[in-house]
């Protein structure tokens, strides 16, 4: 079906496997006109790539993109943008032992039951690398929005029992640290713990907290593409995502309408504030015109190198040892898929916006 | 745009307002074949209908469903099914103050700025009512999937800071208390809990958990429509739903792979089983069939008696009480919501894996 | 599945047959702040109902129309609007043979085929009582074009052999004749080529010319969405449709290139003009700021009274007459309803090309 | 926005400019368990390639494709299918002069004005370079269909004023000659017509007609896709397509109900017949069981050496003459086009239908 397919008018398709030729996106809707390189989308496949610090994966792979088409002159046609990124780091031998069994936690089994078969290479189309086509889109959704004034930031808000701490919060801390959590002392507890968890064979899973600045009111479309809807859609359709809150999420379920109520006022200059922001941005699944906020809920890495009871394809009963690379924790990289697909999921949504009146349409068309 | 449109095969069209005329919905996809009389539709929405306990409003509606197209002979013809609910019971005069104000956690303010105005009565499009369309879609779906031997059922799983206790889970309870808890000893509790709301002019928040028995292995299609995925999506369209887990979701961001990762193994009779269920029955995005488990956490209802500050039309800040009929609590009635957005996603993405495997084409196809 | 839903942000669905309740339609994605109430649905529903002259039914129904959501206070809200025409003189008698056979040119045999049963009643869904629902969303959506200065026209261009002659075009002429044919000398003969075929128990087939004036240039999305493209899609969608062109079509494929381009040139004020409008208005599947023209052409109806061979429900060979109401043609009922799917189309292609450059956007969102 | 996405399971996603990197075609949805090469779409390229004939353009490309995703140990994995053709031979010196005026025919202005700018070199996304990705995702359509036992077949039927002969036709002939037409004599009359067309530096248009044999009944989803309606879409958006008829098409329009019907008859096997097909095997949209018989109609190619007025971007009226490679006729090369396209369509359709009876949806969960 058109499961890699997302998207309404900034529409994109991602193809590609682990161990395949390459892995890409097309991305069709890309309004012409924009300045767009290589270069501005490889900032960001950068932040993903594996082989950047102690906890990420050893794989070696630069991950160059290459833009095919869509772009002439130095800007965006109009036309679909094709993007590629060639495989180059790929030892086969390193996961041929699993094309007989299902590891725990992973998709082979579900994946030989929707298809019959799989690559079992390396993960195959569940692989995390399939995330280099949202990125690399992603990046392009983020370029559009930031000349529109909007800007989308993303951290490590936990790894495993370890969160951060509010009031410790400094976004250049995460920029230096290995797991993106922007609260120093958080990080140090954090890589004591991973440390600990990698010793004893083990994985962790955590969360990424995302805030959007500069969106206008009213994007959403109710009552099905409510904003906080289709955000949901986007992140809990990235590898691993098991939980996803907008606002006070959670906590909002435990709490009282008179907490949980943001309330407005005009300040002295005559714009609209509120004093809280209980509702991460979203009411009625439409923009405020407030900070957007929202949490992801990711599970520990599947791939761990203790004991682990599984089943083969002979109807077996089995052990096994999970050699090859894997990450111990995967939620550091994670936070620029998270960033990227709210790129994309917004932008969408923002575009969509513009029909909601007639006096937008009829001064949009007299010029 | 299409926000009022949702389902790639099932598909379903909601429309009306709190106060106009009626609410209803068009389902487009209905397998042809299928016996449907309003009974099948009605039993649904008079879960939902308000005035049944003392937690919930007073307004008097019967919610009588009308089927105008798409059965003949008591059976679905494969066309269109167009159902409506005419509206009975509106009191303008109850709204007509809040015309000039924004009700702080409503979507009056947000409406005004995405469309210029809004149809301030009772909530408009945003009204709970809203809701109608997507239970009587929701009763044909469960119906479909009932033939083919799944079952939805979904409970209220807290209220506030009261959680019900697994270890004393009874369905029978669930259905004989007005909060829809399956835990005698905490629907108690929560009882308690919400008259103290009410006596503070206060409303409650809570969750909702949904079990799905019988769904085959297969089904969700990666990258984007996972199973997860377009259930988050389904689910936070509900209005008030502010986070969504599958399977351990929040919980699991804090374990370690050992403890979060489920194994398969093959008991005596050569089943395939697993002890635990972390994952919520869902890997990769597609279903393993096993049972599916998710919740859905919801804000506490934002019109309240008590005093709030917020903003009016003539950018003044001002002081409301909100007068009218309202719910202290609405998750009781969200529960069979749940149920209907489930069943109708979870239709649809089941209809779209019978084209996966080019075996099963070719057998379908040869008759 | 949705075969019964069309568009992309100016999106319809349409419900109901010939004998059932009723027919309407929801249509969602209407720019909110439009001025709107039924008479100026009826208007176009008045166009299409029978029994308004001669060659058309003598079936007695108003057709009046009834707005049921979407719309307060005299403007629409940005809400899907529900119309719905309830059916009023539907004789059950006249249809109840038809139930054990299959009527020749009508669809009696591949609905049974496709649903494995049908609602045989005068047509059940692949009743003319289907284009109501089109109708209706097509009010609506020329209301929306006129404001933006787009025109749309259609009128019968031949009825059998009989064709219009350009040189003696008077739209005029149209509005005042059974027909709509805009010249009274090909209006006489065409009656007495009807009045013929009446009776000879027969029926007679046509084509409808259409012109769109004042459509901007750029509308249309290459590759797939070209506007010729989705026109084809929306007018072959009507029951009887068997042809589409747009420009010369058919002419153009035997003439040649020297004759068949348009050249543009700038006149004395400086406008872009050209002499020739072979294209139809769209090169490249792109609108050109110049008149579209297209044409439909239908075949005969199917409902004749004369004899006829067709098999039965029981595997026979059997002789059939045709009793009961149908028209000798059906072409002039249809020229609104080709206005009307234009209009649907047309509209959507045109809110979309609002995205097509990024200093579109950016002007949008700069207040 | 989504204009170079097409389907609904069968999804294709196309790229690419004539003078890009390469041109090339997502496809998601492709059934997992298909065994598939390069070879099986090679062919298929082959016969769209320039070069291969006197009446083709003189430019070498090998156009070879490249499988980069969606195959494993040569079967298709259900995943997406990422397929590319590198660009071989572009001449940017033999369009640098185009950039500063508008061709007749061409879609150069309709660029313009959509996008504000556009990629000159040799049309750009308007180059029928754009149908390679819809012919290698037709090639793979092609496959499956004839899996199950559905066959496509397409062929010119007219060069300018030059039809076939019907009572001569003969596929073998189509094959062995430049034009593809199924009759020799016709052959000879329009080889004859080109060669005095480019003799006056002129070109033709022409038509095609496309037979699809062993389509079941049941197919096409009324009311808006209809089978006629999103094969019109489908064929009409392949470049400088300007007419579509299903079955008798304009012929239909001047007839009589009576000649026009198709009568059904059982034949002494008890099978379903018919004697004419003046349908063209679709009724109510819906597919029969019989040959579906539809028509392209295509305008003369707009390239022509000889002398033409046009505008430049200076607003200046200029005369000019096109230099470089152009066909005198496309018709021949797009032969294959229009069976990819009615491929890709068809399969789409004919998945749709597995959902429409809930006896076979039982059926197939049954296993």
């Amino acid at each position: 079906m058109s499961g890699s397919v997302l998207g309404n008018i900034f529409k994109i398709s991602t193809w590609g496997e682990s161990h395949g030729f390459g892995v890409g996106v097309v991305i069709d809707g890309v309004p012409a006109g924009l300045e767009l390189n290589e270069e501005d989308i490889q900032i960001f496949l950068d932040r993903r790539k594996p082989g950047t610090s102690k906890f990420t994966t050893k794989r070696k792979e630069n991950d160059l993109v290459k833009i095919m088409s869509g772009v002439f002159d130095g800007k965006t046609t109009g036309t679909p943008i094709s993007l590629m990124v060639v495989n180059e780091d790929h030892h086969s031998k390193d996961y041929s032992e699993i094309s007989s069994y299902y590891r725990p936690g992973h998709a082979d089994y579900t994946f030989d039951e929707k298809y019959g078969f799989r690559d079992y290479r390396g993960g195959g189309r569940s692989s995390g690398r399939e995330t280099i086509g949202r990125v690399a889109a992603g990046a392009i959704a983020v370029k559009i929005l930031k000349e529109l004034g909007i800007i989308i930031n993303a951290y490590t808000s936990s790894i495993g029992p370890v969160s951060i701490d509010k009031s410790n919060f400094d976004m250049n801390q995460a920029k230096e640290n290995a797991l993106y959590m922007p609260d120093r002392e958080a990080f140090i507890k954090a890589e004591k713990y991973l440390e600990k968890c990698i010793k004893e064979k083990n994985s962790s899973g955590g969360s990424i907290e995302c805030i959007i600045k500069g969106l206008p009111s009213g994007v959403g479309e109710p009552c099905f593409d409510k904003l906080n809807a289709v955000l949901a859609h986007s992140i809990c359709s990235i590898g691993a995502v098991k939980g996803f809150e907008i606002g006070d999420g959670i906590e909002a379920s435990k709490n009282t309408g008179l907490n949980n109520n943001d309330s407005y006022y005009y300040n002295e200059k005559g714009v609209i504030c509120k004093n809280t922001n209980h509702s991460g941005g979203i009411t009625g699944g439409i923009s405020e015109g407030f900070d957007i906020k929202f949490k992801a809920y990711i599970k520990p890495t599947p791939s761990i190198a203790a004991s682990q009871n599984t089943i083969n394809k002979s109807k077996e009963n089995i052990q096994i040892n999970i050699k090859g690379r894997h990450d111990p924790v995967i939620v550091p990289r994670a936070v620029v898929v998270v960033e990227a697909m709210s790129a994309i999921t917004v932008l969408d949504m923002l575009l969509l916006s513009m029909t909601n009146q007639i006096e937008n349409i009829k001064r949009f068309f007299t010029k």
